[in-house]
């Protein structure tokens, strides 16, 4: 019998009574949202259209530590947390490492992912504010089928802009959020002015997340009684998944564990914000010394290739500016599984933390990902979300340098999800037909310049 | 704060330590299995080259009550064991009903069901016997995964025959088990002397469950070092299932919980067996006041409308005669989307327990399920497979009585897997395309004229 079990579960009466705000804890704080018009800082006031009241001051607020999780949310977040932290025995076994890996796997919702933690909290604004219903972008689908859950939950109209390509080929994510009442449109789509003006500019074109955020966002200002929701990037977004980490410290500190390296996928950086959180504000204040790094798909290599800039969020510049890690909003990834790490940018608050150095990344070509993820699912028992798998390439890596050195390091990652809904690209990596396309130095050129001069 | 969690887990130090063999309970045993040429009980030694030596043991044994679990198995269940039982929370809430209702999830693994739990077994028993690899059939798909997960676990071949229809339509699960390694054909092939046989005589079959059963026994029996194993009917199946009710019940004796109702789908038992066992050894001894209640697809209605006899359990009639609730071997079942509720017979253990009047059995049309199915899931946040909703029905229904008469009764259900593959079913109910063709007395008997006369 091993002394720490597979799974650790925390008690009910234990999981986390508020977010942590990890930018309370930040020297440099991240930048602000500026007014694509007139480059000054967005003001709640002018943010008001957009998102909902209470979100918004969640958004603006780098001071506070703790925002108690209001019951509501905490009840609904039963259904599916605590979330199990697991001990990978049967991997560590497999890779021989000395190391012990630890992962915190989010995927044991119907969502099949993290996004649920921060799509029921958005969603209970909008509806203690009176709103009839919210927007929303979808890509891989994972938050729209959250957004969906969580919408159905409180009674509020769910309209999800999915992009065209992923809506094709994803029918049975689009299945998912019917059977919670969502209405699901590809994007992008004649029911919008942006929409009808990209379609007429690219009759053909298949989408992408930049359009869809734009024409979610005038759905949401120009109907009475809705706002926009998104689910990634924004710092709001960032608090409400601090509850992975904070979980995670918990079950560790129940054996007295504390981790060496810390690794999550980062597209938006939801996953990735969240579960860092309490380390990051330990690290930062000098009681923790540990290592925490991002991993990004080569294809679409915001940290480790892009330029530290405020760029524009989504492709009809409709939104404010946000200074990230970007690629620049024009940039296309080649095809590329892992939906949910397509972002051209990175969240703020984790750009901010890599610009400091606290932070590493890395970049993993797709086919790597893919080994790594069939031989986590043989041994674990779990089929990996691509973007999740990302972490456990890296978390592989990792354990194998362990071996080589000895050294018995602790090694925490995120799992984020299940893949249950990308097996299209599991049977591409199985038939041999999967891409490792990395983008050029030139292709980064040319997406740079279109970069806003602020 | 409830007193009673949402998910009450046991300790890995809590799950059972062996399997309970519910035969040793019943007064009146199982009919034995029958050598479909002599029509004399079958032997260890004639059962054999199709099974494993200690399986066979297994389902031969009337009389041991309780079969420790192989460390090795041990270890391999904490990969997802033990499993929730839920205080349903929201769904007593959102029926307005006094009932207390759980339900015991078993979907919370890659192969997203309880088959798992007997795969490993069937898997162990192999390797240990030394063999090389073992042979399946598979109609939805779960058992096939399953089993390809358990043998990737021990490195054995693992040659999976999928009913064709369901190969086609869900390419999916196929690609689930290459993941794990598994070697899948559809079925009817040319790969088996029956397989031709039947392509010769239906050129454009899309298969059965029987053909695919008869087609992995001929490989078995046919090839050295292989056996057959089989996910569901048989007792030694329902006794590694017995871990499902020997949870549930630990689970319910921590908070000095009873249940009045317990609820299982059926379709050839495997769950429904497993999660009864403790509960109608306690009814047959006379411990515990509880209905039993199977519930089974309308159309294909083993127990509310068969006949108990011996049968055929496969097409290809190269299996031994089973005495069973049984619709004929020749039965086609219309369209119905819960795939592994499509077996014309029912397992012998089961189907006696029923005989004695110590079961009930209803059974369900499939758009009830599915209506139930998306209630479920919009409150408890579960996407539920149509074969566990068929139990959810019952359990809804059940509930609102109590509603009625106001009694707080505890209902127990087994909610055996998730839906994340059926989603073409989903989509069909959604459109508003599902069928709820129900057999009518002359197609059943039809097939009733075809059993063999013993």
């Amino acid at each position: 019998m091993n002394e720490i079990p597979y799974k650790i579960y925390l008690t009910e009466d234990e999981m986390p009574k508020a977010w942590y705000n990890l930018r309370s804890a930040m020297k440099n704080k991240p930048a602000p949202l500026l007014n694509p018009g007139t480059h000054e800082p967005m003001k709640a006031e002018e943010l008001a259209p957009v998102f909902c009241e209470e979100l918004i001051k969640q958004e603006l607020d780098n001071d506070t530590e703790y925002f108690p999780i209001p019951d509501e949310i905490y009840n609904f977040y039963k259904m599916f947390r605590p979330s199990p932290l697991v001990r990978a025995y049967f991997l560590e076994k497999a890779l021989g490492t000395p190391a012990k890996i630890y992962y915190k796997f989010e995927g044991n919702n119907t969502s099949g992912s993290h996004k649920l933690n921060s799509a029921i909290a958005q969603a209970y604004y909008a509806k203690k504010q009176g709103l009839k219903g919210v927007t929303t972008e979808t890509g891989a689908g994972q938050w729209g089928t959250a957004l969906s859950m969580a919408c159905s939950y409180f009674g509020l109209d769910c309209k999800v802009y999915m992009v065209k390509v992923s809506y094709e080929q994803k029918p049975f994510r689009r299945e998912v959020m019917r059977t919670y009442g969502a209405d699901v449109t590809p994007s992008p789509s004649m029911t919008t002015n942006i929409g009808k003006k990209i379609l007429e500019a690219h009759p053909g074109t298949t989408g992408s997340l930049g359009c869809a955020i734009s024409e979610a966002v005038e759905v949401a200002t120009s109907t009475p009684g809705y706002r926009y929701v998104l689910g990634s990037v924004l710092n709001q977004v960032l608090l409400h998944q601090s509850i992975i980490g904070l979980e995670t410290q918990a079950a560790l500190d129940k054996y007295g564990e504390k981790p060496d390296i810390v690794i999550g996928c980062a597209g938006g950086g939801s996953n990735l914000g969240g579960l860092i959180a309490p380390f990051m504000r330990d690290k930062i204040n000098g009681d923790l010394d540990c290592r925490i790094i991002a991993v990004e798909p080569a294809s679409c290599p915001s940290l480790t290739r892009g330029v530290y800039a405020y760029d524009f969020c989504d492709t009809g510049m409709v939104c404010p500016l946000a200074k990230m890690y970007t690629l620049g909003s024009n940039f296309i990834p080649s095809a590329n599984h892992a939906g949910g790490l397509r972002y051209h940018g990175m969240s703020s608050t984790l750009s901010q933390l890599y610009d400091d150095g606290l932070m590493e990344a890395r970049s993993v070509v797709q086919t790597d990902v893919f080994k790594a993820a069939e031989q986590f699912a043989r041994v674990e028992g779990i089929l990996p979300a691509p973007e999740s798998s990302h972490a456990i390439k890296v978390a592989i890596d990792e354990a194998l340098k362990c071996k080589e050195t000895g050294e018995a390091k602790t090694i925490v990652f995120g799992l984020t999800g299940t893949g249950y809904f990308d097996l299209v690209a599991y049977q591409k990596f199985h038939d041999g037909d999967m891409s490792d396309y990395i983008p050029t130095d030139e292709d980064l050129q040319k997406s740079f310049d279109t970069l806003p001069k602020t």
